[in-house]
């Protein structure tokens, strides 16, 4: 594999996040569509230049280095038997798999890189990466999570406010307290902040468009095409790729 | 060295770092000092049950397990001495010292451990340490910093921003642009923002008073207690003992 | 005119603004776009349903209760002398406007309202108020000003730190200092910081998508439609029609 | 009265607010301590030139222009007399006053300017009146407020968060909603901030230390000197006062 030519299978190309994919690789120097699948193998117009398969039809997919797979979970077993077929990488953002199938992304990461991640902002990763280390640096400071999101949003703390939770868990010991914003057309921010006597650390992170997600595969993928089999996780893959 | 009774002696005791020093170690379970060194040897109000010695007389100090030392160059070198007769560890933050004392320093991290900073800020030294690997882990984002401190500062951009500084260039290659505000009589807070497409980071750190290097340079004590021989930075210090 | 179904007629409408606000009127209650008028006359995917002149015919357009007119100054006078003949009021955001132009907007504004801004969010209109309050309130404060805007905005400071910096001259008669930061995606921020002893104020404002002007232009619509003939400023208009 | 030379008498001397209005009043051209009064009338270290009668002597108190009164309930009325006495005006931050001694206050207003106020930081004041017009200005976006405060603070969400709330119902008749941050050693701190489409405006006064009430209350004794008699409100004071 070329890390400099990557040629990609998008997996589930007409869901949002497959066509935000399709949308930004074109910007993105290094990486080509070779191919994508969605159920209808309809060309979309967010690449109209990729050839795109029906689902049924995806053994018929070119060679390719990595798939990036935002599908359903009856649709996700294919991609990863593609994934082991071609000896290709995947980076897969589909929800609700089962035990069975996380097992399954362990099984094949023996013989190809794997990433699969519940969010795939960059800037969320890391933040989660700092928090655990700042959560485990200053225990006795006090930790708050404050969370913004439109009004749309049902559920508080957001499932991300909670996973920086965790990560103030494993780095102290102790849960943080939280609050929960909803107004407006927020699309989303998160802020950990660690407070002592007479100092405080603020770490935030804002999005302002919900590209990002995409934007993060596609690092992901990037990143993804320099390594190993193996199983990885988002923040980690950025983390340790730096020179640290 | 029993690291829940820990013997101090603050060298440079009659200094603002000093007084702070003597007056929040008796907030400090753990932490026990046994004498000061002052230049003049009188008894001070912060802390009017320890004994004090002249400098003349620091050889006469009773046994202790770690030196806490804000003094000047020209007094450091009988400190680091008594850290070595004693098999003691040293915490320093005198500035203005030589190429030779720093050498000294290397040196006696063989028999003893020993930390020197510039700023025992705990929240500046985890933020550096954070803003190291942030950088790395998103190389292409922009960089910037912004420091706010009161209107009698002179230079800008501050110190301790040009330190962080260092840490965006040692993560990602490429130094951060700055921006220095002076207005009021703001302690100090300095934010390194990150942004993305669509996402940013921002680390901040606000210090509303000075306590919190006193604070600090007792933390460091508490920490470098657990260690051997060595030389130490704060951050990692910090950073390391963590459950991470 | 009936101020809960205001009848508007669009002109500049295939400009990126003209555009915005057709789309945008549709979400708004108590607004109906009767016509549009635009240099080809081609109807606009924005609004299918609304009738659009070329700008040759525009004397032929319905009756209406207010212009919303994003144009060129050389469109400009044709619109105004439009609002004369049916009695209707302006809002325009044409910029660029010759002096001549802007006498004739203070003429028109004996018979009807007029309101003319080079920047119609809402929210930067309100904190221009505030800021010019703040200013007077607290002369003696230290005043600073933070724009962030994306990376290829090439002006600094943004037109609209100026405008605000004026509202702190007017407000205590001494300029305040200015820092800009250009990074990522941007938008458009502007922090108003007040600070004294032991205190601070900060008035921030964020736009995180460039709808905000289109949205500025119907809001402004709406309320010019309950006031009588004058010349009206945005903010002020936002600010007196509260409940005060 | 002069209002570049201010006679100022201190009732309810010796308490916190007392001694650091005592303190401050040195640093503060234009104003002059002449007397003070406290329970026991011994001189006080914030002011030892500061001649010092006991309660029970205030009659003897020689000639003022104001009288800057935090003492208790019990002795409110006596400063109140003194005030009309000798045509003086008050500033008064004693709190638990009843409704007869504000009826009081009322009726003093008709013959000297009188200012009482729970809370005398000049932010917070013009903070107020800032919440007041922008919730009248911006009705139909979301509005949120943060308050945050040392850990050892009790009652959530704070006075003043419950104040700004009021001042938001007073604008656009509905109450904001509120959440409380306890944490470390914070001073005070309140966001009040106002979400729309797109976009934001956020509003925050930072505390870092208490003398701001005091000093408040030495610049609120400057403006009042240049009114004549009424009964007034900081914040209006402070705005009212600006070349708006």
């Amino acid at each position: 594999m070329n890390p400099d030519d990557l040629k990609i299978l998008v997996h589930g190309a007409s869901g949002r996040m497959g066509r935000a994919v399709l949308r930004l690789a074109g910007e993105r120097p290094g990486l080509r569509v070779v191919a994508a699948v969605s159920r209808s193998g309809e060309i979309l117009p967010e690449a109209p230049e990729v050839p795109v398969l029906p689902v049924a039809r995806l053994a018929e997919a070119p060679a390719c280095d990595l798939v990036i797979d935002f599908s359903l979970p009856e649709a996700f077993d294919a991609a990863l038997a593609a994934c082991l077929a071609r000896g290709a990488g995947l980076v897969s953002g589909t929800t609700g798999l089962s035990e069975r199938q996380h097992a399954a992304l362990d099984a094949a990461a023996l013989q190809v890189p794997v990433l699969w991640a519940a969010n795939f902002s960059a800037g969320v990763a890391v933040l989660h990466a700092l928090v655990r280390q700042a959560a485990a640096a200053l225990p006795s400071w006090d930790a708050d999570i404050v969370e913004s999101h439109h009004v749309h949003k049902k559920d508080a703390p957001s499932g991300t406010a909670l996973t920086l939770g965790e990560a103030v868990v494993a780095g102290r010991g102790r849960a943080p307290h939280y609050a929960s914003l909803r107004a407006g057309d927020i699309v989303g921010e998160h802020l950990v902040q660690f407070t002592g006597q007479g100092e405080r650390l603020e770490l935030v992170h804002r999005a302002t468009n919900r590209e990002i997600f995409a934007r993060g595969a596609l690092e992901a993928a990037s990143r993804l095409a320099r390594r190993g089999p193996g199983r990885y996780d988002f923040g980690q893959l950025l983390l340790a790729d730096g020179r640290i």
